[in-house]
């Protein structure tokens, strides 16, 4: 952490810096320069709060070096974290292909396209029981018993499933059916929700917030990580941009290698979320796949023109098998494996 | 709503659409342009879920054309909502100014700001008890301690008190204690808790999203207006840019007047989260009301340097007060009222 | 200027560091930390390039101290910059009011408009003669017919003129009919046009980039400080967000103060072209004023229905002339003072 | 084109609609809807202003359902332009790489990395002699002296040379001495310079401005098909987010197959300028062939740690010749064409 004082500061303004930087036990470097006087603080500052610092009369501007997270750093563990759930696994040299409807309608739904994303070649099967609307009249999701059919497809299919908890209420039911929670991208920055998990065993997916930073984004695998729960993955997608026209978000696939360079965490792209028009997922996944992702999430549905939620993003199952053999294909390339 | 269908697309395609307009008791009007066949929607649309014809095979694009909100929007109720709590008004025709610590942090620390706030000339107390902090190593809150003083405090100065709920939790308490309900902007979509804010009967005030738009805004004022509390505040508190060097967020004051068009709703700004540095919120503030905001909140502690919370952004009690002789000065000359 | 130096940087690494911080004739002062080792550069290093650094093996990040920018800085010249043309001033305890059509259509509505303004209380003229159009199909404007216009508008009126220069021909055009240079958004970074401007002695007022950075802005007004022209004003008139349904751009005027804080240059604010519809223009005029802009620049057309250029945002003679009148309220209410 | 009435329009209001449609050869058609009033355009409204009914009282909003641009469109022209520059093919099937240094420093450095990508398998040159620097401190390239290199140097290996002007003159200069015409980022609406492009008879292409929707970004192309120059090819290289610490800007993949969608032009990435970084060049790049894009534009530097302009984002000839590997095997595995 560097502190930058203001031209014509007083020593005493001088010295409330150095007594708050030994206070955290670092020592305070003094640096004069011809424009500004900066003090660089020795130590481990990651836990200091910097707002210490700039609301002091005599302080300028503060510039964190160290990262402001440790756990879910590369500087912490260097080795990358590899995630098993059920025989698929999340790491370095696999790619893991997640497929299924945004949201459960029915039954026999979910059994139709789990059956026919696993057998065009899905590792996992994803489907929302719980689902975040931006409009109060849209349709909210089936609750438990969308949960309870997600549990008992997912175990005939063999296919563990990741599904989305909203808040307390429903995280203990997502814990209770699903393998993989997933944190939406509306609540990255639900510090109740995350602090819940992080109490948890399961796996969590942390989605980017649809403006956040990857500082951010780091910070809020930190609250999961730094309340226990080791087993995080990363999800990338699509942030907010001036242009909504086309594509709905712009998926920051740049992200992906900021985030594995930064982290150890799995990395994970949903290609169907960031651009909202499914004409753009099958070239953004090939693309996610080349750029280093672990592993991506597909919507798909078998009568999306019926689908209850987020429909025209959907691959059908005869478009997502087709993308399931091209990515085969890239993933040989570039000597990656994928399960199945 | 106007469809816009594909070029080539084929008459079952086209049945699709129709069936779909006419489900929904509407009127399709089918109209050939030299480049795009479009249906226009006769009716009340506002409920459809665009995405229902957005994942038909025929359809390029929906554009909606009435506003998907409808409690919110003044085609609803024309004249403005007007909200009274403990004699303060927010409305048309009076600035109401809010000021007091970002966070509770002693019963001390509180009585004196509120009371400096007070003799100041400010109308409302805000204070926080729950913090929703970026970092799980930063403080965050006193929780229902801080409440109880709060509550003390106001009751003693007379100044009505809003303060933030993060949760299902903290909403609880929050409505024990306070007066006014604040949604934070990390929750402007956090709509399990929207949902059970509209079950309360005290006003509530939705910052902005900081990536949302002025629809996603009023969306979820929706939300707390359709559950039934229609005591709504919005609060424009910045949206993030490109540029965070100089200010943290930058603050669309653009927005209120467009706000206060679109709907009956007072407008809030916060200049001081908005700004992130204390040089900018006497300007700022000023701007708020020449700009026709209905109020604003800013940020006040008297020692600053100490404050366990945003406080590069804070100002003292004498600035705070230099800024309120100023804001009746400006009202004076734009013919609005400030109590007090 | 500090250098953050990678993890197991070499010796040799350091010195390479080091030895690009004398060549500049400045002093490296190394800092070992816990997580990281930095070089502080000592010594005037604002015209080092950052990425001599940036470039090389061992360095991880560079990040300015000092601002990029000598001449447009504070730090350089400490009083306000005053810009005094044919008895109108732009500068502290001023407010100047630029208002006329977008763009000069002919002689006949430039004088009625032109009448209309002064009468209403304006300061100077606006108007285009060579507009920069999105489309190629658009009204690319008169040329210098139009600046014909202007100039004999202006010689009868008594109103100085400010009109856009496009490229190396308008400006000569411009500089020759013109007594304010207008640099647009689109050109704020056409090095080759600032360069130009440079050598010239008329005032010059250059217009914020639709995305541009602060200190963007305030390096294209170094450019023409560079070149020796020091008659320079600055022009927020918004910028690029992520919602533009109601507002074309979002007007930052948080940038206000802070461009006078670290500037000693005249700041303007233009309402029209950042909102895109009048109804915003009234009261984001006021709230440029309260924020403490020296000027802004407003669209008048006196029959805006047919107008050849961005007549949505225009007032009407009669809604300028009432807002003349708020601003001297709000201006006395102020203690600035507006000429005429 | 729809233009959306206000509530409580006038009988002449809508009259002075329909007069305007009627002018442009198109047909007005009124359709009453529950809350707002539409008028449909029916015939050829790509070319109309849509201000021209914006500014009018009685009018909300307007809403284009046909592109604004014509030429660039797949509407205009289904078949993809294939753009053939001394044996080298960008279109459908082929992918072009193009390599060299970002700025000619001398001729011994533009020789020695000129040989090295040949080598490598570059198939274009790049490299730039006019370089736009936003600091006028920073190194502004060789001008014609280094044109002649990259002539030379062009001749020698036989790789055709993509080189970028700033303005006529440079234009003029790059004309005589280039193959292929770049036009900036910042110079993506530098109307003046577009229309000069598209008087001459050499490719031409155009990167995306940094804030610049797509749509944008086509009007762009369409100044210059325009003009009659058909040789344009489009260059996605990257836009401005709300988070440059790790990455310069965001690298918007998802608009290549929006925009192979809309128009039938080629288009390139470039991953150098996109990122800023080379950690994340080769990742994009393999993602940039994935995607769809048509070419990619690299900066190779044989000793970055010495150039004079954006050395940080520059790979090694060593690094280009792996990445060139890997972009033949991925190629190979989704069917498409790389030279040499």
């Amino acid at each position: 952490m560097i502190i930058i004082l203001k031209s014509g500061h007083t020593q005493s303004q001088l010295d409330e810096v150095k007594l708050i930087v030994e206070k955290h036990q670092c020592e305070p470097i003094l640096i004069k320069g011809t424009f500004k006087t900066t003090v660089n603080v020795l130590g481990d500052d990651t836990q200091i709060d910097a707002d210490l610092f700039r609301q002091l009369a005599g302080v300028e501007e503060v510039i964190r070096i160290a990262a402001p997270y440790r756990l879910a750093s590369r500087t912490f563990k260097k080795e990358d974290t590899t995630i098993n759930i059920k025989g698929v696994t999340y790491g370095p040299g696999h790619f893991v292909i997640m497929g299924g409807p945004c949201a459960v309608e029915s039954e026999d739904q979910t059994y139709r396209i789990a059956r026919a994303v696993k057998k065009a070649g899905a590792n996992v099967l994803r489907g929302g029981a719980y689902k975040p609307r931006t409009s109060p009249y849209a349709f909210q999701g089936m609750g438990e018993d969308g949960l309870k059919i997600l549990r008992a497809v997912s175990d005939e299919t063999g296919l563990p499933v990741i599904t989305e908890a909203l808040d307390s209420k429903s995280l203990e039911m997502v814990y209770k059916y699903g393998d993989i929670i997933q944190v939406g991208t509306r609540n990255m920055q639900n510090f109740s929700l995350l602090k819940e998990v992080s109490k948890l065993d399961k796996p969590v997916m942390i989605k980017r917030g649809m403006s956040s930073t990857i500082d951010e984004w780091l910070l809020a695998a930190e609250y999961v990580l730094a309340g226990g729960n080791h087993q995080v993955m990363l999800c990338e997608r699509g942030i907010r941009s001036f242009d909504a026209r086309y594509t709905r978000n712009v998926i920051d696939l740049g992200a992906v290698p900021v985030a594995k360079a930064l982290s150890h965490l799995p990395v994970v792209v949903d290609p169907s979320h960031g651009s909202g028009r499914k004409e753009n997922v099958i070239p953004m996944s090939l693309a996610s796949l080349a750029v280093g992702a672990d592993s991506i999430l597909v919507d798909v549905h078998d009568d999306a023109t019926k689908a209850l939620c987020d429909g025209p993003q959907a691959l059908t199952p005869p478009e997502f098998e087709g993308l399931v053999k091209k990515l085969h294909r890239v993933a040989s390339a570039l000597d990656i494996k994928i399960k199945g």
